[in-house]
């Protein structure tokens, strides 16, 4: 709440139109930096303020009913696009049945919303993935960074070892302001595209692979040593964490 | 080289100001993307053109000679601001008496510079480290970051043991457009800071510590699993890296 | 059984309330330090006298069978509050069917109790965790110290991504004899609150996270590499470790 | 500064003993947190207060200059006690040469000491080590806590090779407030600890080993996995951080 | 065969006894050193003649279809006590329905027999486990032990975190020729028994535990790393190894 | 498409056997070198022109519906022998009732074909098998390899523990190209081959076993670290990329 | 020694060329597979005839008198070519001064030569490396390759970083029999090299590197999870083992 | 001390010839099962009686002066054949300067000697190391083995690679009743020995080798997933503890 906004509020209880009893809920409610939800959660109301984004409900160990409380409890608050990460289709299925949060499923990047909001798309993050198995987490980078205002450009299936087809798709990485570079297996992707474009790039390994893969451990590896400089590297499988900050970097490329 | 630089030598050429055997040689190399030195290295000499930063020697595994012959030939293209990173203390002795290089050097960082010029400073990026044992790391990524062009701020001693002294220092980071944040041990201090900046957070874990830190290990997992979001990660004492990442964004945020 | 319940007991004999033969049985059961279950359990009776706490019965990789033996052993014994770890809820749903035991089960940490009896608290211990994912090993430390006659304050999802959360109970800690800090993914708030306090601090890895967080290795090495000094740590998960270790720092300073 | 001494200050200044200027200085100096020194450190001056424990210098990555300057400003503030820890044998000579520091030098703990003075010692401490070559860590926890104001009693070279070797000086841990269990290759000393007495355990895995001891992770390792409850864990060779947290524990025993 | 055995059957041949057909079928099986089944197995018949104990076939990644043709194979030539380790309840159940087979399965140490014989016992294997999660794996030692001819004396539920009941079971320890100590956790059982026992001492880790015991490793790196000396190391879970061990060094013990 | 056949198509054009139209979607088909299959895949069709194998689709992470889009695909442009690797029994059954696919899979190896043919083989390869349980990694690169027009001979269950085995079935990899060497466990296979063959050996760990095994890690180890020379290694469980190897080194052998 | 020679020696000591004495002592040299050395070597002397290839000596962890030892007996039967891989250039002066050896020492692979004689050349092999610092590894498997008959082409300093000066190489790479790719840091190298031949692939990874390489893992697991085909790996920094396995590839391809 | 050396003892002071003062020095002595030297070791006086070998000094990580402490603590009890392992030869020269020590030096095996006896030996133990680097453990094993009463036969650099060198020592084998298998690299010497012999194998994994062996892990987890029974295993380099266990199944072998 911006001060011209509390000014006209209290214009308005001067004036009659909102009554003191419910304008001192609402600025109650602004003046709390954080919201208790049952004895499990402590809402982080101001990280919009301080972070630019708000608070991401991460769906993994939490039981349908706490994710359920807590979405309710923002949405209440009408913070908009309520994400919730790593949402399994199973708990989807039950927060379905929760009267009023009228969740929005995808699928693919297991992604939940709630007070889901059409958002005005600034900037070109362009999502680069390896093969068709990566796709859960490239999407998951690419749905974050277009909920939080970016346009996004899919550049999917272009795995090192066919060059050409990434390098027929260079062009559509030329203007993006950052790329994020999605691979398993030895993750090899990253170095390449380090090497080719101006703008920073975020790798992004993935579990994609078997044997002395480790998880994903091959592909992390693979690119914190990238002999491409301005590569950077977030954690396996986190492709909300590479939405996000890609989100950030073009922001301040499109002078937001 | 620009068109408009290739045409104004060409009239130099018909003025008879420049020899056409001369200019055969310019435009020659122009051409030529990368430069072989002896049988043991091959510049690449339009990496500045693709990525906006030219190549960069890194000193570790080379010879003094290897290193001397790559710079020497790199200068004589009149490259300015070349950096020889991981430089020995040893080997910039050596390459001191090699004579026209004029190599400068940097000990704490262990760089090494030949042909150095001033850079115009544009934008702000901020250098957070934990301890004074950090200093080494954290000033490789400054001293990357001012040679791209950079302004740095430097936020030295300020672990999260003593959250104070980060918290007084707040103000330093609000306006930077990168906070780079090099922590050894525990690389808590990334966590810390991503909560708190609008920002994008690079971390750079570093190989303080000992028992089980795993030679930067500890910190390292640590930062890849921050809780914070819009936070990457470079590799292990990878200042360089994050200087030049950093040098990205900014790039951007200014506009340039 | 004090010198004196030995001495109540044998004047009984001597008025013939009680018969030696019974008396000797209960004399024998006494003097023995360990009891056999079957073939497969040697419960170490004397436990509480060595250690200040009775055995504990750590129930992944038994049978409801043998848990049911040997709980039935130690009831028959009049040991209260016999705590049954690690107990899945299909196992727990087993033993409700064996009679006599009278189990209760708390789901969120997964303990049983056999024999649970009311027990006075003093002292106060906080338990800290960083995540609503993180619960269920937070409440396996607050039951266990609990039981063992300790006050547990709890300050729950005040993970450093939203640092004023932490700030804002800092109170809650600082009246407190041990603090256990509970966390998973990067484990940062073990460096922050050892920063902050005064008491001891317990450190609980969680396995919560994914990617390059290895079942917790990451909380885990973060947290053995703290730069904050008064910092221990439990294995990965162990929240009943957390309980008893802090049970026994709280006794002393309440002069138990 | 307590206010007493403020109040007695200010009457000193009324009464001339004082000038206002000095008085301004002592007043500035102690409403300031922290002290910068040089451009690479930014000493925590209220750890006390917050901690109970002044700030220590951690000696390693830090060149004998640095910690000169570091120590030289604490000294200044009358700050007593100043460990230097992890100070090897050729920085504590270089900072013998530094005028005015008087440097004491421990040489089995790698300890330097600044401004050292004699403490009160109040209640027990137990340091027990597997084998002769665990000293220097076992050291590193005793003169840790003795400098701290406890009493510690050695108990070392008693592994489990030679159990009745443990069992003969099991008197000496019965009176401790808190045992510090150093061991290297197996560890296993903490267990057999753990399961003989009442007070808190603080294991301390040493590197000590070879082969597949990997740097004391079994150690490590098999601490952590201690099938004893009542155990908690610091980084291997930390003898410094269990010397502090026993310092805690035991404070909170004798009611400090 | 024995020489003796074939003289015995060419007299048959001579007297008319047996047909020279006949003969020659079993002679020429015993000339054969390996017999192939199907065209995935390719047994090895004269490992008892090489070895001292049969071929056993290891249960894990093979049908049940694949098990009972190679045991029938085994069976049709008569060799006794066909073991199948690590033979899961399922798999189990599937053999029994094969005609001829007749599988006695032991559920706990998941073995099959198949032609399961008597043998006479000689000497002494003393199996010492820790805990009761331990005995799987404990009873797959004992009982591939009994059936090499082996008398075995189970010493079970002895973890040192109550060492007196360890200690009041020394005596059974004492006439042991071997002894295999199982145990998980930190697995100090091994070295605590090697420093009190004349014979030599097999330890076996096992994979119970949980959190930073990463499937066993803390209990195997713990045993390797012991500091009593006289004691080796066979694979985590591997109880069957340890009594194939045991029988070997007792058979020599008892002059077999 | 060769020359040859471009030509005869324009005459058949010219003819008017073929409209322009027709002729002119092979034409374009054939320049194309990648091909877009929905938003998920992007094949690589010149991968046989430039590796002398057609693309593969690696069945993993892949959902029924895509790979049956791909290979339909694949099939439209009459490419021979669409291998689709690791595809499970659930998702080949799916496949089944994909219309016009006509799916031919393999079990044992995991391996479905669309649009198989049968192949001419030249060429030795032998593969050869450890154990039983060895077979579905042994079996996928004997069937690569047979696809890819090589003969196979397969020796299985030849595992140094019964030396003799592998002893007599020499003769066998005498006049191989390549030894294909498949083991788990402690993959010692591969030395003892590596020491006795001429050709080259390509060693395929594969994750059988259990304990300090970790998936395969062992037998990797193992064989990266083979006294023998000559020997290389594929990933762990990798067949498929063993059998294409064998059959680009055995291509040479036979003047391809 | 092919029959035909045993034919010419029994003529000359048919016709008194030869006496017996001096046939015997060559016959029997050549009927001996295996040679004593003092104590401590036992020399393969019929790996060639097994292998095609003479036994080498590994120089690390031998005294230089024990090589002189082993490499005099070698010389003393003639072998020619005799290798000493990973040989100091200490140990190489001291071999310097045994007389009679004359030792031929190439210092960037590290490789002493004993009895050296020219080879014929017969096919190509491509010796990759991605940067300077991976030469001494590039050139052992370059050297290594040369001695045992092979012709070589070097193409040095091409890493993926900057693309294009490996594409302006592919022509070299176009018509040899096998590339070997040598890369450290991310070894991303070896996957785009992969996807570009036809020929098989050695992927040798190096130590090249800092943090999280750990001694070259990463390249090592990067190239092991390579998504493009026929490639294999050896040991890191390996690159004897590759010049041999490569050697034996080509030799089938030049039908040697 | 027996009985029957006390009961004459007892009888020479009832003659006189031994003072009462004297006897009773003696006789303390002998009731001490342990000993105090300086503060830093506490020597078990009775392993031989419970162990049936002495204590020994492990020289890595003590100062010379602290073994020449305790080995003149124990000459002084007439201990004899007190061994000083992993005793550098730099400490080894410090010793030889102290008095009445009588230091016997052994280089290769970096074995010190106090008091040396000679022993009788009985049985006989095989040491088989699989290459000439591997010697200084496998002679750490040989001499422990030698000290303690052992015949033992060398048979050095047998690896795989050249399998008949081994098959030719086969009978050197074969009549020993412990074979002790030394190997470094991939440790392939284990499983093959473990197929071919009928006494139990001891193996010894070592450190020698280079990349991915890190240390002697290859060799470790190779021997430990050895595919042949019979099997165990000792930590890295752990040569000493080989000869200890050796000697201990020996010793019942020969019926001592």
């Amino acid at each position: 709440m911006e001060r011209e906004q509390i000014y006209r509020l209290l214009c308005q209880v001067q004036s009659g139109e909102v009554s003191p009893d419910k304008a001192a809920d609402s600025l109650k409610l602004e003046m709390e930096p954080e919201m208790q939800v049952g004895n499990y959660a402590d809402i982080d109301l101001h990280r919009e303020q301080r972070q630019g984004m708000p608070e991401v409900i991460y769906g993994e160990g939490k039981s349908a009913e706490q994710i359920a409380g807590i979405a309710a409890a923002m949405k209440k608050k009408d913070i908009p696009n309520i994400m919730i990460t790593r949402l399994s289709q199973e708990k989807a299925e039950l927060l379905h049945s929760y009267e009023g949060l009228d969740l929005e499923y995808e699928p693919v990047p297991h992604i939940g919303f709630v007070n889901r909001k059409d958002t005005e798309k600034k900037g070109k993050i362009a999502v680069v993935a390896a093969g068709t198995s990566d796709l859960p987490v490239a999407e998951e980078a690419a749905v974050t960074a277009e909920t939080y205002g970016n346009y996004v450009e899919r550049v999917y299936d272009v795995g090192v070892a066919g060059l050409h087809r990434l390098l027929h798709r260079l062009p559509a990485l030329a203007d993006a302001n950052v790329v994020i570079a999605v691979a398993g297996m030895e993750g090899a992707l990253v170095s390449v595209i380090g090497g080719l474009v101006r703008c920073p790039v975020i790798g992004v390994p993935t579990s994609v692979g078997y044997g002395a893969n480790f998880g994903g451990l091959a592909a992390l590896l693979s690119m914190l040593n990238s002999c491409a400089s301005g590569v950077s590297i977030v954690n396996i499988d986190n492709g909300f964490g590479a939405g996000v900050l890609a989100a950030k970097i073009n922001r301040q490329s499109v002078h937001e």
